[in-house]
């Protein structure tokens, strides 16, 4: 199965699309730019779910749902807002079909035009600040802790599965604060417990920052990301967390009582990741065999692969790994016993491999006069025989060893590939070759986009660990205070 | 806080929406039709959800995600189905709005038009079997099994909170077999899962049946229901499994080479509940002092109370409860110490009462002294003093006897409301009182075209376990094997 899939260093876009296709994770659909998300994709977007929501939980979030629509009057509220979405918009503008008088099929009825148009939601700030109106009306309300995981749509031209489409999934928080420094800290907060999510569950490292202001969210005073870096080394901004000040209060008129008895408008923060995420988890692990999975994050975690060759043998096979199943299960470790006839071991060996499972054990009559079972590793590709009766515990450690391991090898990757660069041509050499690169720059946004024209890197952003350091912008030659991270990007 | 709910047996549509509204379930949105869910109402849902996936999973089914849109060629494909729908569809046209040039604001983008107009789903049948054609070529790729949680918009004119709002949240399983008999016996499995649903987690008793062919999803071959009986007389369909037959198939061209090497259109089935359950929850089992939840579904089953004057006495109190709180976590149950300084005890206790947590527990100073514990029922209304050492042990039992004591009643009330009618007068006298009516039928559509023209009364279902019995419709007189269920509906 895994037979002619593309060679990253040939052709990455084809590798990755190929990847996305045959292991059965997505496909586009015949609405443009919107995908199907597979059963095996959708197990893996699932469990990534499972591991944000218990974390927003645990900082005290709650879920709630809003509309799918936006008024388009609501959107015209936050001047900045709109215009950073207005172009991307699925307008709904009637609400009823008839049958086509001229002929078959159906037709939109005209007299079902709506008085005001409704959006299909590219985000939802606008509608959820109309809500929190209602229910802020003294800083013993606030603060308001609420996160949807939602359906969103933004009308992009380029598409490209799981990475840019018409159609996503998401999570998207929104909470109200009684003050400036409660709304950064949240801010702050969610930042931190993406990157905790991306590096331990997805196993891949991330930089912390501020986008420049004009990579900001539309409508924020201050945008907080977390950027990985590809193995093609593109950088892939994998979350971002927004303080949006008291502008959609403002726009919404949404005023409280603080606690010195005077009205004042709320403060806000969102934040968000979405399936890009799958785009990221592909891209970051994976190889020319197929996907690598973290554990944390593998629908199956260990596939076993009975080797025999007759209904006796599997039999007997079969009887000795029942109770490692059980053993593996009752260590919360998800296990698929796979005996299906109808394929060979060799087609099951290229097909888990494909699909990134992260431990195989193949069993066969041999082993079973030995008391012994085949490991093999998919991170690694190696095996190793390994005595059967204590092989759940083994499996336990090792799927930690893996975890740890994937991480480690995309640090060192990520470390390999970041660029300290302190000249011009320095810079445009570098670029080509990908990877990150550290920078002086002027600050300004004239020299970003000179920069961006020239090069199509853009500035992924400015670390929150960036130290203060005198130096001069790698572009202008004007004074810079700290180094930024310059990356082409997905 | 429940001061001023309406009652019940006064006005019961608008204890309905109070009661939603001031337990913090949901609210209408400025959008029409569409609402929001809140978080206290949200985490109920969110409970109905993970038992439900897990009952999808533990029946062999995967979570997938198919798009939001549906081009209006593919809805035009099923007749039936693109008549059901049509009259109630949103239909996207354009894809961007601009700056209006005469003056402030949005406008859609004239040029932005759509060649093909987009229907947002108000069900996936078409989406996914246009998916299933590329993914189905022989008896091997079959029986696929999918289901899918996801927001759907069918333009209703007359909405109610929850229970017919134009946005909605459902699941909808979405299954195709490579013979008809097996495609049966999923719907049939899919209708007992949501039956078990209703009774062992809703504590909702359902009479399990199929719709007549007027009542039937446009589309659908035979469609199966459940129905239950809310407490104003008035029915509540609560879940419905389609066989689809081929006809979804053949409209999509999705043929398979069947066991016999022949080519062969394939058989489906689809199956949803959706949001709506929220509204019968709400409706089978709750009074005029607020909600009243079955314990497995309750986002708070325990709620403790400490009654305190003093910063040292709560200290006291609180010292004595962590263990228990500890004891009650242990066990798996859901539990929340309200020590908040802001509310009276009083005002808590009309509040969980309220919001339906099916056990309050109070400890002041003399429960301390004395080693107990005052133990309150949300089902009954009833208090006990309880020795506190043995309390969570003690809770563990009344959870389960308050989730059978809330079914026993609903059952007692549906069986007190269901009435055996043979004559026309009586059907006429009964209906007006409410409840299920267990009649003959003629079979015919007139006859139920008539029957519902007259009283409003519909068809709800012919009962799976019916015995045959002959009669006399009890509209027109002609002969009948069996008895149906009539009853006004919401």
């Amino acid at each position: 199965m895994s037979k002619g899939l593309p060679k990253r260093s040939e052709n990455y876009p084809e590798w990755y699309n190929e990847l996305v296709k045959r292991a059965g994770l997505a496909e586009n659909s015949a609405v443009r730019g919107c995908m199907v998300i597979k059963p095996y994709g959708f197990a893996i977007w699932e469990k990534m779910q499972r591991a944000l929501d218990d974390m927003f939980k645990a900082t005290g979030h709650q879920n709630a749902y809003f509309p799918l629509f936006v008024p388009r009057s609501f959107l015209e509220k936050e001047e900045e807002h709109a215009e950073g979405f207005a172009k991307e918009c699925a307008v709904v503008t009637h609400y009823r079909l008839k049958a086509d008088p001229s002929g078959k099929g159906l037709m939109v009825d005209p007299d079902s035009k709506l008085e005001e148009e409704l959006i299909v939601r590219p985000t939802s700030e606008t509608v959820i600040w109309n809500a929190y109106k209602n229910w802020i009306q003294s800083w013993r309300d606030l603060p308001i802790l609420i996160n949807q995981w939602a359906n969103v749509v933004r009308w992009e031209m380029r598409t490209r599965i799981f990475l840019r489409t018409t159609e996503f999934l998401w999570q998207e928080g929104h909470t109200a604060h009684a003050t400036e420094q409660e709304a950064v800290a949240e801010t702050e907060q969610m930042l931190g417990v993406y990157a905790d999510f991306a590096e331990n569950w997805m196993a891949m490292p991330v930089i912390q920052g501020v986008k420049t202001p004009s990579e900001r969210f539309a409508g924020a005073v201050e945008t907080y990301c977390i950027e990985a870096l590809m193995q093609d080394g593109r950088a892939l901004q994998a979350g971002t967390s927004h303080f949006l000040g008291q502008n959609f209060a403002r726009s919404f008129d949404v005023k409280f009582v603080n606690k010195e008895n005077q009205l004042e408008f709320a403060w806000a923060t969102s934040w968000g990741v979405s399936t890009r995420l799958m785009g990221a988890l592909i891209m970051a692990h994976s190889d020319d065999n197929g996907l690598v999975l973290p554990p944390k994050l593998a629908p199956i975690q260990v596939v076993i692969v009975p080797i025999y060759k007759t209904e006796e043998d599997l039999r007997k096979i079969s009887e000795r790994i029942d109770p490692i199943i059980l053993e593996l299960k009752a260590l919360g470790i998800t296990v698929k016993y796979d005996d299906d006839d109808k394929q060979r071991s060799g087609w099951k060996f290229a097909e888990y491999e494909l699909k990134g499972v992260p431990v195989r054990l193949a069993v066969g009559m041999r082993d079973l006069e030995n008391g012994t079972v085949e490991v093999a590793r998919r991170d690694t590709l190696t095996k190793e025989s390994r005595p059967i009766e204590s092989v759940a515990e083994y499996i336990r450690g090792l799927l930690e060893e893996i975890q740890s391991n994937i991480y480690a090898r995309a640090m060192e990757f990520r470390e390999a590939n970041t660029f300290t660069v302190d000249s011009w041509d320095e810079f445009k050499e570098q670029i080509e070759k990908g990877g990150f690169i550290s920078a002086h720059w002027d600050g300004t946004a004239e020299t970003e986009a000179k920069i961006k024209e020239e090069t199509k890197a853009t500035i992924r952003c400015v670390p929150l660990n960036s130290i203060e350091e005198a130096g001069k912008c790698v572009y202008s030659g004007k004074e810079s205070a700290k180094r930024v991270i310059f990356a082409r990007a997905y």
